[in-house]
């Protein structure tokens, strides 16, 4: 086979078969084929697109370019959960321990962030001594003693990926549904799911920005899931507004403990029970955890008499963190200012942008630029304004944790473009768009 | 100016400006940019396509990419000629020294060829001596005192050109008219030509296969030069047989011989008259040479009274050639096996399909696959046969020069496919299918 082949067939359009895939994906991670012709594979593929067997090829390919971890011998039934990611998303820190004070084991690699805030890796990074990097050994005696794990993205998984995602940043072939699919799946498939709860967020601090492009991508990943064997639910939910209150890494670390213990923000509560119960229905396979009612009675049940808080505290515990930041979170690291923004005028909140209330957050230090860039653990913003809220002027919005006196007054003028009134009531947005379920 | 953005810019089919490809141009010929970006973007050309403004822009970036020629102290007004590649074509050798000894001076840079046969560097290489690598100090006395050259491509005329070429070459972006016409363009701009006549092949043995896009290709060049400023001509010449009898390096120098005292098979002697007629018209500049008879009466008498051969003769003595291989073209290198290859039916020549001839040459090593591979001068084919020809079975066809038994085989059955013979009487194939004056 030679790549100049390859790149003029997908170049006219034509679909590539998987072995012409596999061998792309191969020679490239093996280093034998040039990053110039992956690149002018990859602009082809953006420009003219890929079948659905094309695209799970591709996903597979990149799955088995490296380890494919199994866990079958520890746990019967692996589910795991993806978010496309957004403004205060910080669920899998509540979801995970939930679920497994269900009785699932659960074993999930996280990222880090890039953009706005960090990822669920680096807000765990809030805790002091938490270990992201574990061995393979270490990540299966955590497993079989803890029955909960929560790391960092093994390098030895799915490293097509990474060179692939590398690539597309610097040749703008990043918003490319069959490339964004493939690469989410192909790790999860990597990381040995059985099953996979998707959460692809829309709205205007998410990536997808209209419900059509959303719809099309968690199906486009869901279809993967489905071919490659796997079973699949994917929620559409809302990224018009933060989820929840807290933006920031060890903020949203307070505000995921203060959930775990029943409490928090009824969104994110919300938002955090129905993934749990997707992912209690795929691991109950069809025989345990069929009732809707019985599942959400259950959970509730964990959040309220401590089980839920329990499997975190046991998570912290196993994976080397300081518990004792866990019990007491005013322990986690703490910005030196702290200042309210309050609403200028009486009214009904008519929106909460998300994108700006990221950007706010960021520039505050929450967030990176690019890999590698220090992030600020402290900083960050609680947003305490939902759309639909009716507030009175001079009510706090926002509390702002901030680093540096000079940060305020953009935080502010950005907050202040972001949040919006109206004088008629203004109805609250949905927490989901719907549901798509796959096998 | 990011490189990731402008790559954005032309996968959304916007058009970029003037200082952006001029960035790119320049960031990529100093290696600031890298290939995969580079590539990123000849793919996205060639998708989304280039605007005649982008097209130009591309060009002149392309051709001030490093020298820009001038030798208006030496010549008042440099016409320059460049043909798309055919079988058989060896025009240049004819048409330099007839324009020339019409009181024109020419200085002009060859290319080595790639595929099928040598290209006009090759083939003045059968020539023992011969330079084709000349100095600036060289080419410009030669200039002064010769008032004829014929050199390979100087590397510091449009390096930005050979960089994009090898990029394309293995990232399938060569077929792309934007990028075709801007290559040839830069080249022809930045050897400092005022007049430029473009000899576009068409037909089963060209790189435009169908008359729609070679007259787009011609047209896109003749609008590049017109909106930089030079005087064009371009013909749409036919490829679909080879030009003349001769392909081979050494072969097609003899026949250039022939045709410049005045022999030579038809077709190629008045493809030369042309090319040539339109060359001296824009030296004449609406000044001189207006009238087509004159013109054609002028070039006619100096093929006859062995001006044009003279003015040869002075070429090759200039650049250190063995003159005496000229005087007596039977001295040039010759291959050990000359063969007859005749008609094995009666009939009317209905094919001569010009690209199996050329594989035909290619096959006994006329030709080379990649750039520094060898090119046996000596062998090739002589095609005594044309389109319409009425022919007896029996018949010679052609005369194959070659260099080992074993290659015989192979050649004949690639010219039994090649010429096939039809019982009615055929129509013989135009020279040219049209012009295009720009200006």
């Amino acid at each position: 086979m030679r790549a100049v082949d390859l790149i003029a067939k997908k170049r006219d359009g034509l679909a590539l078969t998987k072995d012409e895939i596999a061998w792309f994906v191969e020679s490239y991670t093996r280093g034998d084929l040039p990053d110039y012709q992956a690149s002018a594979m990859l602009m082809a593929i953006f420009l003219k697109g890929m079948s659905r067997e094309e695209t799970v090829n591709l996903t597979l390919s990149m799955a088995y370019s490296g380890d494919v971890l199994d866990l079958s011998d520890l746990i019967p039934y692996a589910v795991d959960k993806h978010s496309s990611g957004g403004i205060g998303d910080k669920t899998t820190l509540v979801v995970l321990p939930l679920v497994a004070s269900c009785g699932v084991p659960v074993a999930k690699m996280s990222g880090r962030g890039l953009g706005y805030s960090g990822g669920t890796i680096d807000k765990l990074e809030a805790i002091s001594g938490y270990q992201v990097n574990l061995s393979n050994e270490e990540f299966r005696r955590l497993v079989r003693e803890n029955a909960i794990v929560l790391t960092g993205q093994s390098k030895d998984l799915a490293p097509a990926d990474g060179k692939i995602y590398a690539l597309r940043d610097v040749t703008a072939t990043v918003p490319c549904l069959p490339l964004i699919a493939s690469s989410i799946m192909s790790k999860k498939i990597a990381a040995g799911a059985n099953g996979i709860v998707l959460d692809v967020k829309v709205g205007r601090g998410a990536f997808m920005t209209n419900l059509d492009d959303a719809r099309e991508l968690a199906q486009i990943m869901v279809d993967i899931g489905v071919d490659a064997g796997r079973d699949m639910i994917a929620v559409l939910s809302d990224m018009n507004q933060p989820l929840g209150a807290a933006v920031g890494n060890a903020l949203e670390v307070v505000e995921a403990i203060d959930c775990l213990q029943g409490n928090g923000p009824a969104d994110f509560r919300e938002h955090c029970l129905d993934l749990a119960a997707y992912m209690l229905r795929l691991a109950g396979q069809g025989k345990k955890w069929n009732d809707d009612a019985e599942i959400r009675g259950l959970l509730t049940e964990q959040l309220s008499n401590g089980q839920a808080f329990a499997r975190f505290r046991s998570l912290v515990q196993g994976q080397g963190g300081d518990v004792g930041m866990v019990d007491d979170p005013s322990r986690l690291p703490k910005a030196p200012i702290i200042e309210t923004f309050t609403a200028s005028q009486s009214g009904y909140v008519a929106q909460v942008a998300a994108e700006l209330i990221g950007m706010a957050a960021f520039g505050l230090g929450a967030g990176r630029e690019k890999k590698g860039d220090p992030i600020d653990l402290a900083v960050g913003l609680e947003v305490h304004a939902k759309v639909g809220d009716k507030v009175e002027s001079g009510a706090p919005l926002v509390t702002i944790h901030a680093r540096k006196p000079e940060q305020l007054a953009t935080c502010r003028s950005t907050l202040q473009q972001a949040i919006t009134f109206s004088d008629s009531p203004v109805e609250p947005l949905p927490l989901f768009y719907g549901t798509i379920f796959g096998r």
